[in-house]
């Protein structure tokens, strides 16, 4: 029983408040109870809600967006086609599209206390760009530095060895792969950080719009690998993202 | 806000509690709600909680068996193998074990007083009987009676029409099908109850285990026509069961 | 052998009828017996036939609304188009267009008697709605009222509490949920009420169009969930409604 | 060694023919040979080669038909859209296109003698149509007569029953059914002749475009019953007219 | 409306019968019209009822088998395992075990008259011959020839020419073929006569027992090919069989 | 380029080595330097190598497990049955073996210096204990500690509320489901913390062996979620040490 | 140790070098170790990299053509669509676009001393052209000739044996088939040289989209059949062409 | 027109043969010049014809083996179980039984003339020893040299780059793996020689027996990769050793 709860009572024990009095505030904050629990932790992880902007209108991503500024100090939206992105932007200029990446990110200007650390967001080839930036925009939404290393598929895989220490000194490793998605095993096998998969839904023919890496990814034998939904760059992003954030306890 | 919390507000507010009392009351109150809640709903269902027997050796399901036995006055296993069921019989000879059905069930010998009308469990080829008997052990495990039109199939569709009445009076229809599960279409096409349809892993080939059934009742053309697990005797069961229940207030 | 035939038989007995002419009575009733036996089935259910307008041009709708509009004192189309409602409300602006639902309604406005009681329509999110929707207007074209408790999704689930009441004093609830279609086993724990499932095609990569939430909602862990086809609004609707109209023997 | 050889061989021993010369003349027999069998089979069947319209620009449509009508004395093509029969029946007006069944098809007037018998040809759903219809067209264009029972979908199974003597007089019954495709079994389960079953791709959500019914006449309980590609009324047309032609040596 | 009923109404009118006589007759014909309908299929296709031998004790192969042996001159029982053809046997040592077909048969020693014409059997390899040989058996149970044109697999393409006169002057063909079960489209390619292609479970790996040959033969490229469930020689055995009866007009 | 190479080639600089003495001893530091930094990797993470037992032999397990006890100051094997366990504590007494989680652990007895904070592991019902014990077993072999909460199902969702806080407190936190899996979707809904769920082969019919939860642990609507592959415990319990010794720095 | 790692180090031991710039050397031939790497298998199989034009701009692939120009003397891109071609013709008009294949290549004009030998590439049907012909520019892009084999399938199957000896003395053959693909399986039966097989997406319903064929050509019952991804013209005209260079050792 | 078929033509111009002997002997020529095909082909291969012993009892694989042994220089069998090697070798006792490959292998004693290069086996994981020994046996029976890479699985990608040299050397390399299958990938990407991949069914859950390394094999993002059926090592065996056949034109 919290403090709060204790409180109340205290308060009918001292007369200052009567049964009845209590009984609705204890309603109330049991209602508030969720919501709080809710609203505290948005406050905690930083990042509120996110706004899938996938099939709804540049008008409803626009009233979404409006809604979510007045009550949070950063919004983000994924998957956000150019007309909505330009519907927002002429309403708040102040916030970012990020075109690859498909996302449109608010926050207030006011000095950032930014997350320590890294997360590291690996890519196999340039078509998985627009998952790999969506990882890298939610994490940085989040207060988490990003850095990124791109094009390092697996075909050519001195690439790869070539940027190894960038990798291995990450808190967290996202790894974004189409085709076959082999590179998570290969960097599974290299690292002793937690790395999260994103199959990509690139490739054609058996590949089942990502089905084929998603296997891939599931069945990694690297140990150390976890993996994410086709083409959720933003799940992958937040999960690191909360690796950072619980490690430096920076909510 | 309930009652008795209201009466624990009044005890604090009367000095008759202090507010860690009070705290501490209410606090093992709200465990007890949760644990209320889920007792009042088996008392209303008149269905405590079933045993899955898949799995576990004689000696565990025989524990259950006991202490649900203490609880309850009524007691169900499904999938029960032979040697499971000796188990629980050398210890509780007054417990009916229903071989084809697979089920073990006791229950208090008092006089029941059972629900009225009856569920209509249907099944197109013998080799679907254990689950159809699974449903009809469940159903009746519940309190409500079972009429049983067996061996139906829609390959001599006249053996269904010369038992349609009976069919069609019914409160709720489970139909039991394995092979192309057509059968479920073509009563729903018949009747204006509902139609609880039940897949089985009779089959082969391109049967799938079941999944060929499976589909044929998910796209049934028949309206009125709601699909459980393939093989899940059980699960159709106790849905019929609580059609029958709310139907007749007889909780 | 119903009351009919034996009349006719009696007047062949008396000479009234020749054998010729009674078979001719007795082919012409037995023919009659089958369009008898729909016929009497639509008046029981009050739900004559549905237009699925998937795939016909308006002209199409149109033609069979208006045929169906003479026979039947109440027509409901589904999966309307914008351009297909519009031709039909264009001669018959007495008709209903929920642009959500996507459906088309019209009854005559004499006094209905509406079934007491009411199905509990719950959904995950927003995009579940058009789906939702489907169910309630089915349901309500059908007698029956409906409450609305949407977007009480697994991620929040305090919203899902706030609720529980009005979902548990349903005759039987529809659960409507896309992505990853827990709502159904959750609510399913929670009630005594028959809980009608239905997936929806919201969701990406390997949600595989629906599949991923049908067979969470086939595999559920709760007791009395029973499921109907992937965005299959319309039948949920159709079998809650029964359920209601069989109990309150309201056809 | 047929006689053609025979006669080579002869002239070589007559001395009418060198060794060269004939090596050369069963070479080119030989593979003439091939043709001829080819060529010899078409007569046979009455069906020289068929036009598969989709994707074939509309010149690429006539410029084939064109050469096959010069050899043959019937063309048939299918999946014709209406741009394609449009060029076609430009420039050969006395070809008949269908525009359900999407089909084009031209023979000489010349008087046919047709074969006896007919082919049934049944459907559940309205949407079925221009399957059926492909299959009906195929059938036709080789000879055979067709008679069609539309709209006897197992949701009022005493459609079918109204019609069931003229399916069962058949010679062969092809039965197109999208759905669950049940009404394949029900028919199969009621005749004595060959059923070629048809999964069309009618259907939303777990149908998975066709799969659904396919593996619901795949395994149907009923006895009597083949299977061909989803929506392949080519396929069955084809195959239906081949029982009739071989029943009645009318080839 | 049949002579026998116009009979009774005669009867009636004659006064040899009341009204409540004549409806009784009347319902009884009706009840029966459906088990005659039934049991006319079973005399004219000679083909009364088939055993479905797996997962039956050997004690109930028995019983059945002597039950049907009663009321039909032939009886059918296919997968039938070694065990349960023995208890059989012991009984009724004039029944044929085919161990390779793994089927039971039964008929009366009168002199048959044999359907004219046959079907060719035509398989891949040696492990697909217990499917070949459960057609070939079932064909002849029905009183139709077979000609076994065995290992002609499509990896010794010769060994098919060789003996592709006896294919080609059947009046039905069964392809049997597991692995990639190209062999009935190189065979629907050839012949002019109807082709009834069994995929069989023989392979591993990407085979998915039999889902491999299924899909090959149901895309074939040939016309003129249908397609029954894997391994399901009863099925092909029985539908050719139908072929030639309704051909040379044999039930 | 690393201080050893400057090393070397300082003392050719200086003479001390040859050309070629210097080249061997590169090559030979290369060679190493991948093993290093395996090595380095197994010392960082406490986790030098498992074995996987599925499919070996006793001896086999028994061989492998005497070699890394030489090794490495700890020894994991996995999905080890009694038999296998028994080989190798026959010799080597002070091993542990864990019947439910069937695992093998053994270490060094030298006090451990333990990373702070733990691990929750939550799972849904009895029969998943085995793939939640894997996963506990893994973590704490790595040096982490774990608590359990177990059997809190969504079905009876207030034994999950009642265990919140220690979920809610925990630095990563393993869902382990079978069934349909919903229980990583409502936990993920009610932390700030990284969920890693584990999909398990509990289940029947549609469940396809784990493949439903899985589908619905991927498709989860709450943010923060990862996921390893069906019943891979021990990748769930590496994955979240992982989280620990780099949060900790515990290396 | 390579011969100029050995010469650094004399240079070292020289004097030559300081033991620093020996550093930086051997670590920049360690990056370009690699690279070179890469650039010697270019030059090797005179293939340097393909640009895959799938869903990039017209603008992209213009650049990325330029920069590859500039760096190697032939230039190959694959899935290039009408516009992608004119924007690269246009400043590269001694580009050679084929349409049908839907590839862009540049060489040097200088000439070429082309691999001895050629590649078989065989199709089925007209619509398999556009792979077939993919397969065929890559390997001519690779400088080895080809031969084309076109509209030889298996539903008349004497046109391939009219070309069989064509086929049979290539040094590798392609077989490239939709529909049900086993023209693979023929042709590897009568050949002893290797045959890469391609599913082409060409088919409808069950077909899956190449999934048909796929599973055909990999449990192929003819030996010496590899197989690559659906539609992956490009992936066999590279493996024939690998296997030609390897031969007559022209790289 | 082959010189045999001259011959005897100019014998019938001689006046040696009659046209009748002429055609006979043609007749028998063309039968035999199938079975000379395939002898022709046998002997070029040197691999006439390989038992799969999967299923057979070891009298039927002993059986076959005699026969083989009369007729050929070699004979191999694959997935030979214990019992029915030791049948073989208890009358052959000069037949070698390769346990882990499960072959049987055997060939007459005289002095090879080997081909020269050698195939490169490399696999993943232990347990895919007996898939790749099987592809080692099968290229050795045919007169190949193997040189085998195990254990270089891509969790510890520096063994891998340890044994480069010797694998980029080869003419050609069978990739076997199970698990993800990643390293047919890597190694495709760091050679120039033709790699032939094969899954292997070794893994569990999403793993899905081998579908999982299939896919990612038949996605590999490497160019001169393919693929055969799920532990097929003989048909990768079989395939590369063809490729060096033909490649040192010693058949």
């Amino acid at each position: 029983m919290d403090k709060e709860t204790i409180e109340i009572l205290k308060q009918v024990q001292a007369g200052k408040l009567s049964a009845e009095e209590a009984a609705q505030k204890l309603s109330q904050m049991e209602e508030l109870d969720f919501a709080t629990l809710d609203y505290s932790r948005q406050k905690r992880t930083g990042f509120p809600e996110v706004i899938y902007a996938e099939g709804k209108t540049p008008e409803q991503v626009l009233s979404i967006f409006t809604k979510l500024r007045k009550r949070h100090d950063r919004v983000l939206a994924t998957r956000v086609k150019k007309e909505q992105a330009e519907q927002v932007l002429s309403h708040f200029p102040d916030t970012e599209y990020h075109e690859t990446a498909r996302t449109l990110f608010w926050h207030k200007k006011e000095a950032d206390n930014p997350v320590p650390g890294y997360v590291a967001v690996v890519c196999a080839g340039t078509s998985d760009l627009p998952v790999a930036e969506e990882a890298a925009v939610t994490a940085e939404a989040m207060g988490v530095s990003v850095r990124k290393i791109y094009d390092v598929g697996v075909a050519g895989i001195h690439r790869l060895f070539a940027r190894l220490d960038i990798i291995r000194e990450a808190d967290a490793i996202i790894v974004v792969a189409g085709m076959e998605g082999a590179l998570a095993s290969v960097i599974g096998g290299l690292v002793s950080k937690p790395v999260i998969a994103v199959p990509t839904s690139v490739g054609y023919g058996s590949h089942l719009n990502g089905i084929a890496p998603l296997l891939t990814m599931l069945n990694s034998c690297a140990s150390g690998v976890t993996v994410v939904n086709i083409d959720n760059g933003y799940g992958a992003g937040h999960f690191a993202a909360l690796i950072l954030q619980n490690k430096y306890d920076h909510r």
